[in-house]
């Protein structure tokens, strides 16, 4: 019988944890810039998007042969880059010009401890070293012996993570999120409601997606497969996104590690905003139903189902 | 006969702006960032990177057979993603968190025209995009029919990049830099120069050496040729700073575009503080001089040298 899905979880993430570190200790930046990078890095969390890499790695790589443990070591370097990314991303977003937090992961955020400045450079490192973590050879966040993926492979992860953070993605989402602050209500409707996903497709669920695919690119997955992991993950990642504005309208401080309320306080759109709260949880489970069926539909097995069902149960 | 510096330079500066316009066309971000980005981008300035990127592409490519406008080609990617992580430095630097400047290349700089979080999220935007335009394939800086260098050399490429801009270079050197702002006279002699060249070598030096380091590796340069281009690209990016030192003491902000005797104000160390004019000169002479001695011990030919001669008459 498999373990249960949250002793699973936390095998990953002890490999995760383990291979930042191993990263850290590998690039040696100086103390001034590395004392704040750790701090922003080997924080508690989730660690969703490397543990979807590593799981997706793991369900492809069974379809080819791969064992599982072989599966993950090829997939860690991109399990690290994505957590660095998604890392320099709350870094940045928390900073005053963005949306001013000073709360993150339970923890005063990376500027409250060392200023804007080495904040904004905490980021960029971060960002910067991730792309080294796929593309040295051997990458910083390997252990001893473990396998490589090929070099087209990498280089196709490079790609996927920077078309997934840059100005398209991830960043571009966050400019949209700025640029719409206060405007919630301004526009109602399905041009609202358009935009919104618009919104969080770019700023969080194109990163989601990048996690899942380089684990389904590195463990040499066919383009089905990674299309499955694709769709599978889009729609993963909206269910995540509707959840956590739901938390966020249900939840306390303590429960989320951030305050509670903020994106109210803020004017800024939501899903409750938009469609109520009812609606709003069964459109997560639509999704996530999306997402399980997406797998079954390239016979992918693996764990990657039991994250999507408790993606829905989550408090935090 | 050669044409003259001047006119090969504005070649390749034409060649660099052409294939600028051509990533941020096939990237389609949307409006709200892809406006600041341009504004920070396409802005007049020297180009010197990308340019040492195609000359040295161009150097090493020739000992390998390759006509100058195919080594060119090959390198074309890496000028460009060298120009947006440059360009990325200079928007981040100048945030108020930063240094704070108001003026760039002579024009208002990024986060005055769009505010600090638009300004934050174009450099990182612009970070991100440029390990795409070397991963993708085709890159988005390729002209159609442009060859391609293989996936071992790009992958390289994109490690070198990360890297000289990561929390080991470029973003090392400016938390140092940042650290050490107001202590200039506080610590004197063989300390205090020997901190200074390791800043500069991490906050200019090291994305000059990845230039032309990248333009080697992609033209196919061997080990020889490889480290030859990396330490004449360290000799030439540190004539460079001191260069721009003794401008800035010199000059006037209408000759650099920026604010002069800015440093001295800020109270940063620099060379001419901690060495004087007169041997700040000598410094920046016999930097070039080992720059061009290092180019004919690996019998590399080409404007390289050329370069390194003009870097030491330079007005801005």
């Amino acid at each position: 019988m498999a373990p249960a899905l949250d002793v699973y979880l936390t095998e990953l993430r002890t490999e995760v944890q383990d291979a930042l570190e191993r990263v850290l200790a590998a690039l040696g930046a100086p103390p001034t810039i590395a004392a704040p990078i750790r701090y922003a890095l080997i924080a508690p969390g989730k660690r969703l998007r490397p543990c979807l890499t590593l799981a997706a790695a793991e369900s492809v790589g069974r379809a080819h042969g791969l064992n599982p443990l072989e599966a993950r070591a090829r997939a860690r370097p991109a399990a690290c880059a994505v957590e660095m990314v998604h890392t320099y991303s709350l870094v940045h977003d928390d900073l005053p010009a963005m949306d001013d937090d000073a709360l993150r992961r339970g923890r005063p955020t990376t500027h409250v401890v060392y200023g804007d400045g080495l904040a904004i450079l905490t980021g960029d490192g971060l960002l910067t070293d991730a792309f080294a973590a796929i593309a040295r050879s051997p990458s910083p966040a390997a252990a001893p012996g473990d396998p490589e993926a090929p070099p087209e492979a990498r280089l196709r992860a490079v790609d996927t993570l920077a078309a997934a953070a840059g100005s398209v993605g991830m960043v571009g989402g966050q400019a949209l999120d700025l640029a719409a602050a206060g405007t919630a209500g301004a526009e109602a409707g399905t041009t609202a409601a358009a935009a919104l996903e618009d919104m969080h497709a770019r700023k969080t669920g194109a990163l989601i997606r990048a996690a899942s695919v380089m684990g389904a690119i590195l463990a040499g997955g066919d383009d089905r497969q990674i299309a499955a992991i694709d769709a599978y993950a889009r729609d993963l990642g909206l269910a995540f996104q509707i959840v956590d504005d739901v938390l966020d309208v249900e939840g306390s401080a303590a429960d989320l590690g951030k305050t509670a309320g903020k994106d109210a306080a803020a004017g800024k759109l939501t899903f409750p905003a938009l469609h109520g709260l009812e609606t709003s949880r069964l459109m997560a489970t639509a999704c996530v139903d999306r997402a399980r069926a997406a797998l079954v539909a390239a016979d992918l097995t693996g764990r990657l189902d039991d994250i999507a069902s408790w993606s829905l149960g989550r408090t935090r």
